[in-house]
C-alpha cells in the first residue's frame, strides 16, 4: 500500500482534443498538393504515425515520394498544425478537467503532463494551465517513446516523486503498458478494448474525481524500496500462486537470510516435531546476471528508481529498476514473474534488459536451485539433475514419504547463445550476450513443474509441457492466466468505495485466498498459512472450515467444494483417531494433512527458553474441529443446494462424527458435560464445559438428527446404508436428543451472561492498564499458566457462536457477553482469528465503528505486518475473516429460505460496497451505496 | 582386512642373485673393447639401466658412441650373460628362499614371479622352482616398467586374484612403488634406505617365514570392493585426520545416501535435541571426472581391478582402479587423500589419470562442496565465495554460534589451463585436457582449512596458505605427513605377533585415536565418536577419561595434557550445573560440548515408535563422570610426574569436584548414601548406592584430602587460595573424611558379591536361552523399563571397579563377581564399552582366552561393524580399550612407585607383544615373547 504523490497526464485525448487541428493541417497539405481528403478519410488516421499518414493521403491519389521530400511535406504539415493550433484556448479543455486539476492541488498532489508530442508546452500556454504544473515532458526528452517507460520515469524524475507514487492517466494502449512499464498505476480513457489494461477504465473525465484515480492504486501492493530486513514480510504478501503451488516473493538472484519457499499442495515430507510437513520445492525463480563482470545485487549501490508490485488483477509479480554499475554505465532490469491459473503447471519470469547507458557484456545464469530448505531442515534427495543446449530438468525426492517432484525449464526462443550449466543439485542454463547502450533484449524462463501425486512420470510429463511453453510467446502466456484471473475477479471481487485501503487489503486477501485454493485437487485443502509460509508446516485447522471456506462457498463452490471433499478423503484419519481415543465414529484432528491422522505436534520448545518443552493440548483435546467441518458442510448445502454431495459426501460424515460426540459426551446426574476441553480461546485449556464446544456438539447432534431424517425421505436407500454402518438405533437417536436437550451450557438467564467454561468468572482479573502499551501477546506475558489462571481471551469463544448461529440468542445476551468479553480479549496480539470475527460481531451489535477498528486489525495483519509474524505466511482466516466481516457484517447478508436479505451497517466513510455470491447456481448481486443504502438483487 | 591369497616375488636380489654373471657379462664385454673394468667399478652399476651402464663403461676408455652401435653392445652383452647364466642351478637360490616357497604353497597361497628381465623365465627355469609357480610374469608383458604398477597388475590378472589380496616381495624401490601403486602391500628386501617404503623390511629371506611376509597387511585396511551398501561403514572406518578435523571416507565423486563429513574440532552449533553438535565441515574432498562426455560413477559397470585402502603407517587414504568406458576405451584413476598431521590446516587429494586405452578428452572438476548438511539438518550460512584461474575459496558461518570456517583450494601446479567454477554454494576450479593413449597426468587438489577458533581473518589465512601449497610438490606434503606419522608409530604403536586380525585392528584403533586427539588445542577433547560421525554430536563422555586417555597418558602425555585442560577450561560449566542442581564445587556434564554446560538431550524419539519421546536420565544423574576426571588427571600424575599440571590444573579440579561430592552424599543413621543416580549400566536408572559410583566417590574424596596435604607440603600457597576459594576447612574435610569411612558399598564379606546396587539382586532374572541368538540389544527385547526390572547388564559396572583399583579387591572378591555378573552382562549388543573392559577384568581373573573372546568383540566393533552402528563413527572408548586390555590386561603393566612390572598372560596363539611408554618423561620398552616371557625394561 502506498499512497500516490502525483497525476501524470497524457495531454491530447485526454486532457483536450487536437484531432481536429491535426485533420485541418493535413487537410492544408493535401489542398496545397492537389489531393482531395475528407474527414471520412482522417478517421483512417487516428493513432497513427506521421509518416504512415502522409503516405495513406499520397496514396489517395496514387503518389509516392522520396524520403527528403516527405520529411519537407511533414515538416510543412506540422507548421500549419502550429499556426492552427494558436486557436487552441482554455475553451479547450475537455469536460471535467479543469475541476480534477484543482482537486488533485486542492489535495496536495503533484500534476506533470508526459505527451509525445514537441508541441505540448505550446499547448498546454494556450490551454493556460501551466501554472498548475508541475512538471511537463514531452517526447524530446527521451530517445525511447512509448510504450517505453523513458517519458513517464523522466516526468517522475522531474516530479521528485518515486514512480511507484505516480498514477498516469492516458488514451492510448502505448500509453498504459509505458506506465506499467515504468511501475505505474494507470488510468484508462476511452473503451475498454483499448485501454482495458488499465487499472481503471473510464470514457472520459467529465464528473471524474481525485478519488476516481486513486482507485487505481487498489489492484496493486506495492514495494517502493528494497529493504533486507523486511524480506521475510515481503516475501509473503508478493507470494503467488495458482492452486497448485505457492512462490514467495522472495527475489530471483536470492539475499542472505532470505526465506525463499515454493510449497505445492499435498507434497508432505516426515519432519520432526510437526510430524509432517511441506517441503520446500525447488527454487525455479532463480536468475542471475552479470553485467561487464559484476554480478548484480541490490545490497550494493547504484540502485535507483526500484519499484515492486503484485498485480492484484493477474498474479504478476513485476520488478523494475536502473542500475547504475558506475559513473559511465547504466542498465535498467524488468521482471515479471507468473504462475499460470490457467494451466496450474507452468511457472515463469520474465527478464528484459535494456542498456540505458554504455554499451554491456552480460552473463545470464537461470537455474532450478535443488539446495533449498525448510528452517535449516533438508526434504529432498536429488534423483536425476540434466541440462543441454536448451533444456534443463531436475527431479527430487521427499527423504521420508517419496514423493517426487520434477522441474524442467527453457529460456524461451531467444536468439542468444545458450549452454548447459550443470552445477550439482541446481541445472540451468547460461547464456553471454552484449548490449550496445540503447539496445534491450529479454529471456523469459519458463518452467514446468509436475509432481508424483498428478503422474507416474513426473520429469517426462515436466520435459514435455516445458518443450510446450518453449513454442508459447510469453505474452500469450500472460493473456491465458489474465484471462483465468478476470473470470475470478468477476465472480468474487468486493468493491469498497470510500476506503482504498480496505480496498487493496480485502482484494489481496481475496488473492491470497484464490492462489492457496486447491483448482483440480480435492484431497488437499487450505492450510492455515496457505502456500505462502513454513507457519504450521501445510496443516489444515478449524481455520478452514469456520473462517475460509464461506468465501469459496458463496462465490467459487467449485473450489469449496474440492477442500470439502478433503475431509471426506481423510476420514479414515478421524475414524483412527476417535478409535485411538476409545470412541466411536470420527473424530478430526485438530490439525490435519495427507491423511487426516492427528499431526498436531506434542512438544514444542518453550517460546522463552527453547531447551525446555511446552506440552502441547491442541491435538488431544480441542476437538470443536468435528463439529466446525459438519457446519461448513451444512452451510455449503444451504447455499449451493447441491443434494448429491449432501447426500453422498457431506451427511455421511455429519452422522459419523455425531457417534464420536454421543461417546464423548460424559452424563451427570441428568445432564451431560463435556470436560476437559479446549475451546477456541486457546489461553486455557483443560476447561469443562466449553460454550462454544458445546453450544456446537448441540447444534451438530440436532443437525445429524434432522440429516438422516432428510435422508430417509430423500435417498431411502443412502438412510438405510448409513443406519446400519453407524448403527444409528433409535436409542443412538434418542441418546443424541437426550444430549442436545440437556448439555451443559452455562447461560444465567438473568443477567444474559454466557460463562465461557466452568469457573471462567472465579478466574483472576487482568489488570489491563498494566498492559496497555504492550507488544507482546498476554500469554507471552503473563507466562503460560499465568494467562490460563485469568480471565482474558486468545480471541472469541462465545462471542462468536453469536456470528455463527445470529438467531440462537437474543440481543440482551448478545448484548451483555459483547460488553463482558470483547474487553478481556487479546486482540492485538492474541490469535490472528479474533479481530475479523470481531468485526463481524460489532456490526451484530450495530458498532460498525468498533467493528471497523477490528476489521482494520485484521486488514493489517498481512499487508502492514501489525502481528510481527507475517513472514511466517499469510493468516488465512484472518483473509477469509474480511470476507465474512463485509459481507456478514457490514452489508449484513442472511440466506432465507428463499433469497436472502441486507442489513447494512457501513462505516461512516465507506461510500459503496458491491459484492456478488451465487444461490443454489444463481449469481446474486449486492450493491449498497451510504446515500442510498438500497440493496439490489439479480 | 582382507586375507592375503598371493605372494609375488621380484626375481633378481630375492630369490636369486644374478648380480655375478651380469658383471662377467660386462668383464667380457669390456675385455672384447679393450677396456679396464674391474669389480670396485661395477659397483657403481648397481640399479642402473642398461644403456647407462654401457655409457659408464665406454666412458672409462673417454668413448661415445652411436645409438646404433649401442644396441649392437647391448645385444652382445646380453648374450654373454645368457650363455653365462646357463650356469644357474638350484644352489643360485638364495638362503632362506626354498623353505619359505614350500611354506607358502603349504599353506594355499598362490606364487609368482613379476621380473623386469626378460630372461627371467630361463633363470627360474635352471633355479628349478618353475613347478611351485603359479604365474610367471617379465617386463615384456607389459609396456609400462616399474613403478608404474603395470606388472604386478598383469600378474594378479594372471594369478586370477584381486591385487589388493597380493604381497610383492622387492629388492628396489621402484617396485615397491609399482607395488603400492597397484594397490598391494609390499615386503621389502634390503636396506631401509632403500625399501623403506614397504610395510614390512626384512635383510633378506634367510629364515623369513610366511607369517613375517603376512605381516605385511597389518598396517592396511583394505576395502577389495566398492558396495554402496557398505558405504557408512566404510566412510567411518576409512577416516583420515590429523588432530584439527576427521574427514569420513565418503568418495570423491559422491554416491546418493553417502555420509559425507569433515569434522573440525570445536565448531559447534546449537542443534535440536542434543543443543550443540558440531557442524559438518564443506566436502573439500570433491573432484568430478568426465571422460569423453561420460561422468565417473562406480555405479555403472565397466569399473575393474578396484582397491581402497587406508595406509595406518600415514593416514593416507588410497584408491586405485581401471575404467573400461567401453570396448575401445579404458582409464586408470589413482587417488591418494592426505590430511597433513605435520601441519593441520592442510588437506590434499590426489589424481592420477592414465588413458590405458585409446585417447582420451577429459574434464575435472574440483569443489570445494558447501552443501553439506547434518543428518538433514544445516548449519551453515555461506558468507563469500570466489574462484578464479587459480585458487578458490570459500567462507561460512555457523547459523547459530556465529563461528566461522574458511577453506581456500588450488590444483597443484598442473599443466592444464584451468578455469573457475562459480557453482552457487560451492566454488571450485575445472580443467578439460586429452590425454593420448599411454599418457598420463595428474592433479593435486590442495586445501587450508582455517576455523575463526584460530585466526580472526580465516579465510586471509586460508588463501595464504593455500598459496603457499601450490609452490609445494605432494610429494613433500606427503614426506612431511610421513614423519610426523612415523614419529607417533615410534611412540605409541603396540607389536602382536602370531594374530594379524588383532594386529591390524589395534594399529587401527591407535590410529583413529591418534586423528581425533587435539593436537594444538586445549579447549576441546575427544568425543564418543572422536571426528568420524555424527553419533553423539560431538559431544565428549566418561569414555575419553576412562577408556580413551591412558593410551595418550602413557604414549603421548602432551595430547593428553590438551584434554586434561579442555576439563580445566570447562570447569565453569561444571560449576553451573553443581549450582542448577543445588549443590557447591562442580558438577561435570555427563556431555559436554564447548562450554562444559550439560548437553544429555533431555527427550529423544523412542528407538521403536519415534512419535514418542523417551526421558534420558544420564544428563540429571550420571554422576560419576566427576571422579572419573579426577582418576584420569591422578593417573597422568602418576605416569608423567608433572607436578607443575597437578599443582595448578588437576589439585582444583579434583578438590573442587570433590566439594560437590561432600554436598551430594546424604547422612542417613550414620552412614551415606547416593540415591537416585544412574552408574555405568546405564540400564538400570533412578537407582540408589551404586557400587561403582559410590567407590569412585570414596576414592576422590579420599584422593582430595591427599590432593589438600601435597598442596600444603609442596605448594603452600596454592594450598592457601584454593582452601579459601573452596572452603576446604577442617570441618569440611572431616565430612569429606565421614563419608569415606561410612559410605554405603554393598559389599557381603562373606559371598564377596558387591550388589550393583539397593535392590539389584532382587530383580528378575532373565531367562538367558531364550536371547542366545538375538542380534538386537537386551534394552529393546525387554524394553526400557523392562530392562530396568531384571539382571541384565548394559556394561561393566562392578567388574570395571576391579579394572581401575585392582588393588583394593582381594581375589575371593574379584573371582566372585566376575562369575556372577560376567554371565550376565549383555557383551554383544550392550555398551560399546564393555568388551575391552571385560578383556582387562577377564586378565585379571587369569582368563587371558576368555579375555581375548571380549577383546575380539572390541576389536571388530569397528572394522567388521558387529554391532551394526559402525556407520556413527568411531567407538572411541572400545579403540581405547583395546590398548588398555593388550597393556594392562594381556600384558599386566602396573606402575609402581619407582619402575614398573610386567604380568603377561597372552592368549595362547600370541607369539610376542610389545610396546613403549613413557614414565617420568623417560621412555620403556616392553617386550614379551609366548615362549620367553620376559621383560625387557629400557
Amino acid at each position: 500500500m502506498i499512497t500516490p504523490e502525483a497525476i501524470i497526464f497524457d495531454l491530447d485525448g485526454v486532457l483536450t482534443d487536437t484531432a481536429e487541428y491535426h485533420f485541418l493541417a493535413w487537410k492544408q497539405l493535401a489542398d496545397e498538393l492537389g489531393i482531395p481528403f475528407g474527414r471520412k478519410d482522417n478517421e483512417q488516421l487516428r493513432g497513427i504515425p506521421r509518416r504512415r499518414s502522409l503516405d495513406y493521403i499520397l496514396a489517395l491519389d496514387g503518389r509516392s515520394i522520396s524520403n527528403a521530400e516527405a520529411e519537407e511535406l511533414m515538416t510543412r504539415k506540422n507548421n500549419h498544425y502550429r499556426t492552427l493550433i494558436k486557436q487552441v484556448s482554455t475553451k479547450d479543455l475537455l469536460p471535467g478537467v479543469a475541476t480534477l486539476l484543482a482537486e488533485i492541488k486542492q489535495a496536495g498532489l503533484k500534476v506533470a503532463i508526459a505527451s509525445a508530442s514537441k508541441n505540448s508546452p505550446q499547448v498546454l500556454n494556450q490551454l493556460g494551465i501551466c501554472d498548475q504544473l508541475d512538471a511537463l515532458a514531452h517526447g524530446g526528452s527521451v530517445v525511447r517513446q512509448k510504450p517505453h517507460p523513458d517519458l513517464f520515469l523522466h516526468t517522475a524524475r522531474e516530479l521528485g516523486v518515486p514512480s511507484a507514487h505516480c498514477i498516469v492517466v492516458e488514451d492510448a494502449a502505448a500509453g498504459i503498458d509505458a506506465a506499467h512499464a515504468a511501475g505505474m498505476t494507470a488510468v484508462g480513457i476511452g473503451p475498454a478494448e483499448r485501454v482495458g489494461a488499465a487499472e481503471v477504465v473510464l470514457p472520459n473525465l467529465d464528473g471524474v474525481s481525485l478519488a476516481d484515480l486513486l482507485s487505481a492504486t487498489t489492484w496493486r501492493v506495492v514495494e517502493p524500496h528494497f529493504d533486507p530486513a523486511k524480506q521475510h514480510h515481503r516475501e509473503t504478501i508478493f507470494t503467488i500462486g495458482n492452486g497448485f503451488l505457492g512462490t514467495r516473493g522472495s527475489l530471483e538472484e536470492r539475499y542472505p537470510g532470505d526465506r525463499q519457499a515454493t510449497l505445492v499442495h499435498g507434497l508432505y515430507d516426515k519432519a520432526p516435531v510437526v510430524f509432517t510437513t511441506l517441503a520446500n520445492a525447488p527454487d525455479w525463480t532463480s536468475l542471475e546476471i552479470w553485467i561487464n563482470g559484476r554480478r548484480f545485487d541490490m545490497t550494493q549501490p547504484g540502485i535507483r528508481d526500484y519499484v515492486r508490485w503484485l498485480d492484484l488483477r493477474d498474479g504478476t509479480l513485476n520488478r523494475r529498476l536502473v542500475w547504475e554499475i558506475d559513473a559511465e554505465t547504466a542498465v535498467e532490469l524488468r521482471w515479471t514473474r507468473l504462475t499460470n491459473l490457467a494451466h496450474q503447471h507452468d511457472v515463469a519470469v520474465q527478464l528484459s534488459i535494456t542498456a540505458v547507458k554504455n554499451n554491456l557484456t552480460c552473463r545470464l545464469r537461470a537455474r532450478l536451485d535443488g539446495h533449498v530448505e525448510n528452517h535449516g531442515n533438508l526434504h529432498w534427495h536429488t534423483m536425476q539433475e540434466e541440462s543441454d543446449h536448451a533444456q534443463a530438468s531436475l527431479l527430487l525426492q521427499t527423504r521420508h514419504t517419496k514423493k517426487q517432484l520434477a522441474l524442467s525449464m527453457n529460456l524461451g526462443m531467444t536468439s542468444a547463445k545458450v549452454r548447459p550449466c550443470d552445477c550439482p543439485g541446481t541445472p540451468g542454463l547460461e547464456s553471454d550476450f552484449t548490449l550496445d547502450e540503447g539496445q534491450w533484449t529479454s529471456f523469459q524462463k519458463m518452467i514446468a513443474i509436475y509432481s508424483s501425486r498428478e503422474t507416474n512420470e513426473p520429469l517426462a510429463a515436466a520435459r514435455k509441457r516445458s518443450y510446450e511453453l518453449l513454442g508459447l510467446p510469453f505474452e500469450k502466456l500472460l493473456a491465458q492466466n489474465r484471462a483465468a484471473w478476470d473470470a475470478f475477479w468477476q465472480d468474487s471481487d468486493v468493491i469498497i468505495e470510500g476506503d482504498d485501503e480496505a480496498q487493496i487489503a480485502l482484494r489481496h486477501a481475496l488473492f491470497q485466498l484464490r492462489i492457496a485454493a486447491p483448482t483440480h485437487d480435492d484431497t488437499v485443502s487450505i492450510s492455515a498459512k496457505t502456500l505462502s509460509g513454513f507457519g504450521y508446516s501445510g496443516h489444515v485447522f478449524w481455520d478452514n472450515e469456520i473462517f475460509v471456506l464461506p468465501f469459496f462457498t458463496y462465490t467459487q463452490p467449485q473450489l469449496a467444494k474440492n477442500m470439502l471433499l478433503y475431509r471426506h478423503h481423510t476420514l479414515p484419519g478421524a475414524r483412527r483417531k476417535a478409535a485411538k481415543n476409545g470412541y466411536g465414529g470420527a473424530q478430526y484432528a485438530w490439525e490435519s494433512a495427507e491423511t487426516g491422522d492427528e499431526v498436531t505436534p506434542t512438544w514444542v520448545p518453550h517460546f522463552s527458553d527453547p531447551t525446555q518443552l511446552v506440552r502441547i493440548w491442541t491435538g488431544d483435546i480441542q476437538i470443536h474441529i468435528s463439529a466446525d467441518i459438519a457446519y461448513a458442510l451444512k452451510q455449503f448445502w444451504q447455499v449451493t443446494g447441491d443434494d448429491d454431495f449432501w447426500r453422498d459426501v457431506a451427511a455421511p460424515i455429519v452422522l459419523e462424527t455425531a457417534v464420536f460426540w454421543g461417546d464423548r459426551a460424559e452424563y451427570e446426574d441428568g445432564r451431560f458435560a463435556v470436560r476437559d476441553v479446549i475451546g477456541p480461546d486457546e489461553y486455557h485449556d483443560h476447561v469443562d464445559n466449553n460454550a462454544f464446544t458445546n453450544f456446537i456438539l448441540r447444534w451438530h447432534l440436532q443437525t445429524a438428527q434432522e440429516t438422516l431424517r432428510w435422508l430417509q425421505i430423500h435417498a431411502p436407500q443412502q438412510a438405510d446404508t448409513l443406519t446400519q454402518a453407524l448403527d444409528l438405533s433409535d436409542e443412538r437417536l434418542a441418546h443424541w436428543q437426550n444430549i442436545a436437550d440437556n448439555i451443559i451450557f452455562l447461560h444465567d438467564k438473568e443477567s444474559g451472561l454466557i460463562e465461557q467454561f466452568e469457573g471462567f468468572f472465579q478466574r483472576k482479573k487482568v489488570d489491563w492498564p498494566k498492559y496497555a502499551n504492550t507488544e507482546k501477546s498476554m500469554q507471552v506475558l503473563l507466562g503460560i499458566e499465568g494467562a490460563n489462571k485469568h480471565q482474558v481471551l486468545k480471541q472469541a469463544d462465545v462471542i462468536a457462536l453469536f456470528c455463527l448461529f445470529p438467531n440462537a440468542f437474543d440481543a440482551k445476551t448478545q448484548q451483555a457477553n459483547w460488553d463482558y468479553y470483547e474487553p478481556i480479549t487479546d486482540h492485538v496480539y492474541g490469535s490472528s482469528l479474533g479481530p475479523s470475527m470481531h468485526a463481524w460481531a460489532a456490526c451484530l451489535m450495530n458498532q460498525p465503528e468498533l467493528g471497523y477498528e477490528h476489521f482494520m486489525r485484521a486488514a493489517r495483519a498481512d499487508l502492514l505486518n501489525v502481528r510481527g509474524n507475517a513472514g511466517d505466511g499469510i493468516h488465512a482466516a484472518s483473509a477469509g475473516g474480511l470476507w465474512q466481516a463485509v459481507v456478514f457484517g457490514f452489508a449484513g447478508l442472511r440466506l432465507a429460505e428463499e433469497g436472502h436479505t441486507i442489513n447494512p451497517r457501513l462505516p461512516a466513510h465507506w461510500q459503496r460496497v458491491s459484492f456478488k455470491f451465487y444461490r443454489q447456481g444463481k449469481q446474486q448481486i449486492v450493491n449498497i451505496s451510504a446515500d442510498q443504502p438500497i440493496l439490489a438483487a439479480s
